[in-house]
Parts: structure tokens; sequence; C-alpha cells
């Protein structure tokens, strides 16, 4: 049990809680990871959604935060956050495109873009205001963004509207895979140099080459990347660990769960899928893990259970006793608390609001 | 498109709607079927979480409501609804153990418990009060619950120290997979007779049998069953539509959501996991589906993006077009948004506070 990590006694679960001590360390290994490979650090708020963490990162030296909507945009600026990267293809239309201007008339503002439809709304919404355009490229998730060779008429595209381009961006997605990790940095590195010398050719001088993804955050080329956007890396998780990009003594947020029923190898939790979310990867081996239990598997999950299984003459959990759970994908586990519990030492020191839960819009 | 239902202009994407109307049909439908058959209906709140559909639900009949947590009941008891259901084995240590106190103090109240353990804990919080547990027993899901043929223990456990015994409760989770909605529903009313009959063999007379799920509601048999539980039935989703348990005209909640990037025969949607869930059982054919383009499947889904895939030659959504999703799992999905936007007949009516969202503990 050498992960074990004290909780607090008295808990109500089930509750998320964070290490603070585990969660400083994460901050300090990404900005110093950053700064000795002269790239910016531009770091992934939709992960934590607290103003808190976002401000040590900035203090850190963050050059500002990504953020995946208009309204977590909102919640960051309202709270002083001046330099601001939506990720996002968005479509800005109606309220959406005057949202997006009442931001970029107060913060630094940068906004992604994938179709010259996308950009025309884009640059109803902007001109006249200093918000730029990151053009969005597919590097192998194929998710949004267009092909690197493309990108070019995506920013000639802005540029004509009156709309400044910064640069290209990314997001490697494919690299959540077993063995994928190091293809995907390699994958995601060319796409933005190729998107990058399509830009120069159509005559569009940008030099932000923006990359994403905590398993690719720890191999960045400085060739590749001028400015990473990892969100997870904060506190990890079950999938972070599954797939070598982190190890159990970095996973600074679980759930505080209580075993309410034992059948044989198995154990039952109250942490089911409304507090560790249900994402689960094609190969991940359970809906979650147990830091302080590698060996048991989360191997059924419902909305207010999981069903934790352990090998045969395993000592399982007593019956009504607190276990920490790491969730799959931790920021779906953020996204569905309004508070996080913050620890220090096995004391409760603090908690802080997910100021932008749910603002998906 | 004949399933087609109007979505307001200039919606805010992606927000959940519920449709006013088929909603109301939903829950007409499932109180005459219980009425026809002579079963006490108990929603499970725990689906809608909303003050205004459960006070439509009582309404409409049901002599209570089901709850999942403590927090849920407190709700629920705060806005006046005086019959609840805890239909989950609580481990009522501590701090649970007072709220759960104080919810018996003002409200009828029952709560379930599969342990003897559990069930001390449950008296040191209720003697005293009129609260009556229900012994959760296992038909054929295995989470939690006891064999049936065990009950009898339970409930002479709670009887002893002063606890008043409803009867017995089960969730018959595995009929949620094709085909396995009848010989659930055997299952669930074979149970719940033998853990009767193991009661009354105990000496503890009590009549309460109850039973869950959407999908066996269809079926219940009064002679097993004289309490159901279904939640799902009022919003209905992708899921108990790919079972045969729903058809898309009962699909009462969609998520709105804005084609953000097109690339061949895929389109990117802004409503991901955040807004839907991630939920996916094993034999679910995507990520949710759209009732207005039956053929489409929702191939892949993170944070903020749903990739949706079409056959080969189908005419795609246009970029920028709101379309309509039905997420996997509807109680997921709820749990994720703070309110539902009430339309009728393609206007917005309303909107209705998700009030217990969150409320895990």
């Amino acid at each position: 049990m050498t992960h074990a990590l004290p909780l607090p006694a008295d808990l109500v679960t089930p509750c998320l809680v964070v290490d603070r001590d585990v969660l400083e360390r994460n901050l300090v290994a990404m900005a110093d990871r950053a700064r000795d490979r002269g790239v910016a650090l531009r770091p992934h708020a939709k992960t934590h959604k607290c103003l808190e963490i976002a401000r040590r990162q900035v203090a850190l030296g963050a050059v500002g935060l990504t953020v995946a909507t208009v309204g977590e945009a909102e919640v960051f600026a309202d709270a002083g956050f001046s330099d601001l990267f939506i990720a996002y293809p968005l479509w800005a239309a109606g309220p959406r495109g005057r949202g997006l201007r009442a931001l970029a008339e107060r913060v630094s503002l940068r906004v992604g873009a994938d179709s010259s439809e996308g950009v025309e709304l884009l640059a109803g919404a902007l001109v006249g205001t200093p918000a730029e355009v990151v053009v969005e490229v597919d590097s192998g998730h194929h998710r949004t963004g267009v092909d690197p060779e493309r990108a070019g008429d995506i920013a000639v595209a802005a540029q004509r509207l009156g709309l400044p381009v910064a640069g290209v961006f990314t997001f490697p997605g494919h690299s959540y895979g077993p063995g994928q990790v190091r293809p995907a940095a390699a994958d995601e590195g060319q796409a933005l140099q190729q998107a990058e010398a399509a830009l120069r050719r159509a005559g569009v001088d940008a030099g932000l080459r923006s990359g994403g993804s905590t398993p690719t955050a720890a191999l960045v080329e400085p060739a590749g990347l001028n400015e990473i956007r990892p969100g997870v890396y904060a506190f990890n998780d079950a999938q972070q660990v599954e797939l070598g990009s982190a190890n159990w003594d970095s996973v600074a947020l679980t759930a505080a769960a209580t075993v309410v029923s034992r059948h044989g190898t198995s154990i039952v939790l109250d942490a089911g899928g409304k507090v560790l979310g249900a994402d689960r990867s094609a190969w991940a081996t359970g809906n979650g893990r147990l830091p302080d239990h590698p060996e048991a598997r989360v191997t059924a999950l419902s909305e207010h259970h999981a069903t934790v299984t352990f090998p045969a003459g395993a000592v399982l959990p007593e019956l009504g006793s607190t276990v920490r759970v790491a969730p799959n994908h931790v920021c779906a586990a953020v996204n569905l608390a309004d508070v996080l519990l913050v620890t220090a030492n096995g004391a409760v020191v603090g908690q802080w609001a997910v100021a932008a839960r749910g603002r998906n819009a």
C-alpha cells in the first residue's frame, strides 16, 4: 500500500478530494518541463475549472489559459484572467457571437477555426477587436481540424475578413492508447510544422504552433511545437496511469467512497457514474482504479454504485470503510462536482468551487 | 424524418430540451399502467431531479418518490414531498446518520438495507422515528442486495433493534440488455416473492414487494410486485429505444447541438460527454442517437465533441444547423445540467432547475 494517502475522517462520501501537495508537484513539474524546453505553457482549464488552480498555473509561468467554451472563458475572464484561448472551432452565430465579442473587448482572446464558414461568423463577431484566430489542424485524431495542407486556406479567409491569425493548433487525441503516445506526438509536431509551412506559402506570417494533451506533453520536441496545452496533468487519473503517463504518486484527485456492500471477492462503493463519470476507453481495465489497491478493478458502474472486484484471496476493505477511487477521466469527474475538498497530510484544509462546472455553451 | 420535433430558434447550444407534451404522455401512460395493474407507482426521481416533474407524477397518482441519496431526499423534502424511499443500502454513520434522522422526523421515510451491519447503523440513526427499513434483495443484477433466502435475516435484525420493516425491494438491472427484459422481469417477481416468503418464515409480516426499472415496468405481473419504481420512462433515451422499451416518439428529452465541423460522411456536434454523459453499454450502437436521423450513429465522443457518422450517400445536416441528440442514458445527462429548457410546439415555454443535481451524498 505504498501509494496510500491519508483520508480525513468523517468525510461525507462520495466526494472529490484533492491532495494539495501532489497537485503542487504536478503543476511545478509541468511548468519546469515547459520552461526547460522553451515552449509556452497554456494549461487547459477544462480539467479543473477552479480559479485557485488556474491562478497557481499562471503564477508558475503559464502564458494564459486554454478553455473549451465561451462560458468557461467568461468565468475565467470574470475572475481576472486576461489571456484566454478557446481551443474549439466555435460556431459564433447569434448570442454566442455576441458573448464572444464581449469577451474580446476585455481580454486577450484567441479562438479556433476549421472552416471558412466558421471564420465568416467569427469575423462578424470579432472584427474591430484584437482577437486572433488559430487554425485547427487534424494531426491524426480525426475529430475537428483541417488537413494541415489546407490550413493556409482558412488563414487566408480569416485575414481577408480582417481577422488576425496567430498560427495553428492541434489536439493529438490519438495519443490516448497503449503504445500510441510517441507516434501521436510525432504526428502532432509534424502536422503543426506542415500547417505553418502551408500558412507561409499562402502568405500568412503567423508563428504559433500549439499542441496539446498530457501524454504527449512529456515528449514535446521544441522543433515541432512552441506552445503546449495539457490539462489532465494537474490531477492525473486512472487513464494516465494505465497509459504510463502518470503513476499513482502523481494522482492528485480521487473520489472518497464508502464500502456499502460486500459479497464474495467484490465490494460495492457509493461513488458511481454520477461521481466518477462513465468514460471508459476500449483499452481501460475497468471503470476507474483504487490507488491503494492496484490489484482491484472497478468491474461495473451504475449511477450510485461502483462494483470493485479483487483477486481471489485478497483482503477486502471493511464494510463502512472509506476508500479512494481514481476516475478513469478526471475532467469528467470534476465536471460532476460543485466543490473539491482540498487536503494536506490527511486533513481538510479548504474547498474550491468548481467555478466553471457545467459551462458547456 | 417522421420523428422530427421542432426546435426553437436561437438556442445557445449545447443545452437539454424537454418536449412538454411528450413528457406528459409518458407520465400519464405509466400512471395508467400502474393503476390498471393494481400496483403502486413510486417513480425514481434520480432521472429528472426536477420538482416540477415530481409534482406532476404525484398529481397523476404516484404514492411517493424514490431517491438514491440522503441529499436527493433533502431536496424533495424541502419542496414539500412527504413520502420518500431511499432505495439504497445506506451506510448511516456520522453526518449521514444525522441527516437521515432529520429527514425521518419530517417525512414518511423508507430506507434500504442489505447487511446486518448497515441495519445497526440505521437503528442508531432512526429508532424512535416512524422510518421503515426495506430489505434489498438481488434478483440477478448482482450489485447490492442479499440472496432472497437471506432477506429474513436482515428483517429480523432490523426488528430486533426496533426498526419497522416495510418489506423487500430489488432492482432488476440485468434487464438492460437485448432480449433480457422478459427474463429479468420474471427474476424480479420471483425474487421478491421468495424474499417475502423468507420474511414470513422468519416471523416478519411485511407486505411491500417493490421492483424497478423502466424496461421491466412494461411487463409487471401483479402477482410478483405491488410497487414499481421506474425512473427513465419520464424522458426515455437512446438506450430504451435500442432495448425496444421506448420509441422515438416517446423520447421527451434531447440535447440540442450545433454542427461545428463536417468531413466526409461525418459531422461533429458541440454536445460531448459533458452534456450527454459517457454511458455506453456493450450492446449500444454508439454514444447516443439522433432521433431525426435514425440512420446516423454517434461514433466518437469527447468532452465537447460528438462525432456523428452517416451512411455513404446520406444528406448531412448543414454546418451551423441545430440537431437533436438523445443521450444513451438520460439520468447521466440530466445530472450534468443545471436547467432543462421546456418546449411546446417548437417554442420555449419555461425552464426547470435540476434541483437535485449533484446531490450524490
